[in-house]
């Protein structure tokens, strides 16, 4: 059974097995700043060609990238975010600012702008009511309407919270 | 050479590269809601003990997980989340966004909630001065002060700016 199908797991574990591993989440980066060719992929990433392959075909397959055919003799195909993809963007974001904080070494390196103005964009995740900052630590992950028999199973034997109080 | 020292990439890739694989998240996302045994992790997330054993070890050489004795005699240790390891909670919300959207068939089941109260808190990613949310595809990643030679060559290379307007 596809992990993706196995309804005990929570939505980010289905996430996580949709995206597959890092080649992904560096093409899905790649997409966002405007790469569309196989060859820009290939070079950007220097990544070998039958993985590069194989790592699109997923992301179509799960419906993140659309493969568009923009010459037939010889067909010839680029990559575009779909509007799962496009809304894949957060995540990266904010793992770019977990990078600039834990894993650059030198200084910051890498900064989201504004392709106009050049202008620096600071993401930062907040609670979309009050716009405040979250806690974290205060937090944890609870159940939804749409858990399955086995995933309340497995929150109960965790004492964790089955749905939350809207 | 751990790709973690190369300064052609970016921070993305570079904690990409650090986090490790899917079991790594789970991992960090299973820390992130308490649980701190290595027995919990691994009846939780059914992964083989070696397996388990060698990412947890990762996490810590890499600093996200603190490794703690509770006990001396036989040793027994626990595990918890470092500041690195709590400031990638955001991550792993805009992940579970992302999977209550697009990989949740059956509609939402997973939420983030206040542990004392079981509010509802929606994880959205903003423009930290503005408080206005993101529009990801008016934007690209691009260079800044930290940047080595090589990382400029590339993004020269790519037409991709080297420094954003402060």
């Amino acid at each position: 059974m596809k992990k993706n199908d196995r309804t005990d797991l929570c939505s980010i574990a289905r996430a996580i097995d949709k995206i597959g591993d890092h080649w992904s989440l560096l093409i899905l980066r790649d997409l966002g700043q405007g790469l569309t060719y196989f060859d820009e992929f290939q070079k950007n990433l220097l990544i070998a060609p039958g993985v590069l392959s194989k790592r699109l075909s997923t992301l179509v397959s799960e419906g993140l990238v659309r493969k568009e055919l923009y010459q037939d003799n010889p067909p010839r195909a680029r990559y575009v975010l779909t509007k799962a993809g496009e809304d894949f963007l957060p995540v990266l974001a904010m793992i770019m600012v977990w990078g600039n904080e834990h894993s650059s070494p030198s200084g910051l390196d890498t900064q989201l702008v504004d392709k106009s103005t050049l202008k620096k964009i600071s993401p930062i995740v907040v609670d979309a009511k009050t716009k405040e900052p979250i806690e974290f630590s205060k937090l944890t992950f609870a159940g939804g309407p749409a858990n399955s028999a086995a995933k309340i199973k497995v929150l109960t034997e965790r004492n964790m919270p089955l749905a939350a109080v809207n």
